[in-house]
C-alpha cells in the first residue's frame, strides 16, 4: 500500500492545496493520505484563521484519511525544525511511504543534491551561518550564503544554490529532504511545482487558485467570505461560515493584541529575554519601540520593529513564544533534537480508521486521541496553545476554551 | 497650619466623599487637605473605573490640595497593608498634622483601646490570626475573632471586639490607628461617622448619597451616568462623561477577562503559586474550575470560586496579582515593612503648589512628580499597573499606555 505524508497548514484549505492534494496523490499512487498540520499557531509565527478542528474539516472533505498535529513546539519554528517535526511525525507513524511537498523547483534532482551536502555538513554549516548572521544578514538569508558556501566546491553551483534557497517553499522541502536523511527515514520523497501565486503575493493572480495569504486578504477585506468563495472548495467555504457565524473566526494576530501587550508591558527586559528565541537584545528594543508606536496594534508593532536582520516572520513568531510564555529551556536544541512525543489524531475518515488500526502496531511513539493521561511537555504546550488561541476568539465560551481536553477526533 | 490627612480612592468621587471633606476639614480646622489615593487599581483588588489621572482631577475639583498616589503594593493588601502604606506616606510628608477617616463607630474612643492592644500584641496576634485560619475562617473573620481574643483581659470587651471589627470601615479605621502608633507618627487621628448607606450596599437609599459600590452599579445599569448623575457631585459627572466618551471607561474587572484567563490558561499551578497571595492550594482550585466555568468571565470565576474561607475581596486581590504578575518576593512582609519609597504627586492647586514647596524640606523620601529618573522596583510596579490598565481600556491608545511616563501632575 502506497501511503502518502503531506506537511500542512490549510490555512485556510483553498483550491491550491486541493490541486496540491490530487497531485500527490497521483504521483505518489497512493491508497491513503496522512496530513501533518499545524494546530492554532504557524510556521510564520501567525496564528490560524479558525481553529485546527475547523481546518481538519476542511482537510477530511478534500479526502485526507488522517490528519495528526504537528506540535506547537514544531510548527512555530524556523524551517529547520519544522521541518524535522513533521518528518519525524510521519515517520513515527510507520505507515508513509511517500513525502510530498509543493515547491517552486518543482524538481527533486535541484534540491537532492544540495540536501545531501547540507544533511551532512551540519557543524561547519552552522559556523558558516554564524559568520554571514555577524554581518547583520537575517537568517534566511544567512542560511542560503552559508548553505552557497557548502555547495561552492567542486561539481557545486553556489549562485544556484543561493537562488534556490531564497525561495521559502524550496527552502522548507530542502528540510524535508534533510530531515529525511537525518532520521535515515524510508520515506520516498516526491514533490510538485508550486502553480499560480507566489506565496508572497497578497492579490489573487489567477481564476481559480490563490495562495492562502492572498485568500485570508480577501476574507479580511470588503468583500469576505463570498469574495474569497471562488478561491475555495465548497467544504472550506461552509465551515468558514460556520465559524465566523458562531464567533470562532476569524482571528487575526490583532486578535491577541491586549494579551500580547499586557505581556510585554509587565514583563523587563531580562523577563523577555527567557522566551524562545529572544535574543540578541532584541527585549530591548521591543521595550524601547513601545512608547514610541505610532497604534497599539501588532500590525504596527512589527511593522516598526521590522529590520533588515530580523525577518517578519523572525519577530511574529518571537512574539508569538512571548505570548504563549514559551521559555527558551522548553525548546532547546537538546529538546527538539529529541522529536515529537506523541501522534496526536485530530481527525480521520473510514480509511484513516484503518490506518490507526495498522498504526497500533507500526507507531513509534504514543498515538493520542484523548488528552488525558500522557503526560507530555510537548503536549501541555499544544493544550495551553488551543485554550489560549480560543480565548481570542470574537466570541468564545468556556466549552471552546477547553475543546482540546474534550474534543475526541474529528470523523467523517 | 493645620493639614488634614485623607486615605481615598474616589471610585468614583461622590456626594458621600464630598460629605467627609467637609467634616474633615472642618473638624481638624485644617488649612489644607492631603488625599493618599489608590492607583488604577484598589484595595478590594477591582480596577477603577477611570483612571488615577481622571479621579485626580476629582480630589482637585471637591478641594483637595495635593493628590499623593498610593503605591500599588500597597493599595491591593489587606487593611494592615493598606493602612501602613497610606499613613507611612501620610507621615513621610513632613506636612500633615492630622488624619480623618470614616468609621461606623464614628468615635475613636470606641476604636482607640482596641488600636493599642493591636498595635503591641503583633507576635501573640498573629499566631490567634493562624489559629483562627486553621478552623476554616476567612482572613476578616480570623483577624476579627483574634483581635476579640486580644481583648478577651481586664478592662476588654471581646465581643464588642469583634462586631466593632466586623464592619469594613471600622477595620481600616483601627488600622490607621495601629499604623500611627507602629510609627511612632505624630498625626493626630480624627473619625467620622459614616452616612447613609452602607459600605456592601448596592441600591442608594438615600436622595443625595449612595456608596461608591451603589453608583458603581447605577452606572452600570439602563440608567448610566444621568441616573448616577444625583449622587456625584457636577465635576465628577462631568470628567466621567469625558472620559467614557474617549473610550477610557468605564473599566471593569471583565475589561480584563482576556488578559487574566489568558495567564490562568497559560500558567501552571506551580507558576501560578510564584504570585502574592496565592496559597493553601488556591492555585490548585483555580486550574482545576477553569474547565467548569459556566461563563468564561471574571465575575463567573469569582462567584464559583468562593467560599467561606475565600472571601470575595481575597480572591479579587489575588487574581489581581496574578494579572499584574506581581511575584510573592516583591511583596513580601519584610518588603512592605520598609514602607513606600516615594511620594507620587498625582496632583495639586495653588495651595498644593505651597505644600509641596514646603516638603522640600520636610519630607523624609523623594518627591516624584516625573517617573524618569528614579529607579524604584515599586514604582515599577506603579508604571506597569497604569499601563496594563489603558490596555483594558475599551478605546485607549499608545498615548494612554503610556501616560504615567509622560504625564506631569494635573494642576488646577
Amino acid at each position: 500500500m502506497n501511503i502518502v505524508g503531506l506537511i500542512v497548514e490549510y490555512n485556510p484549505l483553498h483550491n491550491g492545496h486541493a490541486y496540491h492534494f490530487a497531485e500527490a496523490k497521483s504521483l505518489a499512487e497512493a491508497d491513503a493520505v496522512v496530513a501533518v498540520m499545524s494546530g492554532d499557531f504557524l510556521q510564520r509565527g501567525e496564528p490560524a484563521i479558525v481553529s485546527k478542528w475547523a481546518r481538519t474539516e476542511m482537510a477530511l472533505h478534500l479526502g485526507v484519511d488522517l490528519v495528526l498535529e504537528l506540535p506547537v513546539a514544531y510548527a512555530v519554528q524556523p524551517a529547520e525544525w519544522f521541518a524535522h517535526g513533521a518528518v519525524a511525525t510521519l515517520e513515527a507513524t510507520g505507515v508513509v511511504s511517500h513525502l510530498c511537498f509543493g515547491s517552486e523547483a518543482g524538481a527533486l534532482e535541484d534540491l537532492q543534491p544540495l540536501a545531501a551536502r547540507l544533511a551532512d555538513e551540519s557543524a561547519a554549516l552552522k559556523a558558516a551561518v554564524a559568520e554571514e548572521l555577524a554581518t547583520g544578514a537575517s537568517y534566511p538569508a544567512a542560511y542560503a550564503a552559508a548553505a552557497a558556501r557548502a555547495c561552492a566546491g567542486p561539481g557545486g553551483d553556489a549562485a544556484a544554490a543561493r537562488a534556490l534557497l531564497m525561495q521559502p517553499n524550496n527552502s522548507l522541502g530542502l528540510h524535508y529532504l534533510i530531515a529525511l536523511r537525518r532520521l535515515h527515514s524510508g520515506i520516498a520523497p516526491l514533490t510538485v511545482r508550486r502553480r499560480a501565486a507566489g506565496y508572497h503575493d497578497a492579490a489573487p493572480q489567477d481564476a481559480a487558485i490563490a495562495s492562502a495569504t492572498a485568500v485570508r486578504a480577501l476574507l479580511a477585506g470588503a468583500g469576505g467570505l463570498e469574495a474569497a468563495a471562488p478561491y475555495l472548495p465548497p467544504s472550506t467555504t461552509a465551515i468558514l461560515a460556520r465559524e465566523f457565524a458562531a464567533g470562532r473566526g476569524p482571528v487575526t494576530w490583532d486578535s491577541f493584541a491586549q494579551q500580547l501587550f499586557h505581556r510585554l508591558l509587565l514583563c523587563s527586559p531580562a523577563e523577555l529575554a527567557t522566551h524562545h528565541e529572544m535574543n540578541e537584545g532584541l527585549e530591548y528594543r521591543i521595550k524601547k519601540l513601545l512608547p514610541q508606536l505610532e497604534e497599539a496594534t501588532v500590525t504596527q508593532l512589527l511593522k516598526q520593529l521590522k529590520t533588515k536582520r530580523y525577518t517578519h516572520t523572525k519577530l511574529q513568531r518571537t512574539l508569538l513564544h512571548v505570548l504563549l510564555q514559551h521559555a527558551r529551556s522548553a525548546l532547546s536544541p537538546a529538546v527538539l533534537a529529541g522529536g515529537p512525543g506523541y501522534l496526536r489524531v485530530l481527525g480521520f475518515n473510514k480509511t484513516g480508521r484503518e490506518l490507526l488500526k495498522q498504526m497500533k502496531k507500526t507507531a513509534t511513539l504514543p498515538i493520542v486521541t484523548r488528552t488525558a493521561g500522557l503526560n507530555n511537555r510537548h503536549l501541555e504546550l499544544d493544550l495551553q496553545a488551543s485554550a489560549v488561541y480560543a480565548n481570542a476568539m470574537p466570541g468564545h465560551d468556556t466549552n471552546d476554551l477547553f475543546r482540546d481536553y474534550r474534543q475526541p477526533p474529528i470523523t467523517i
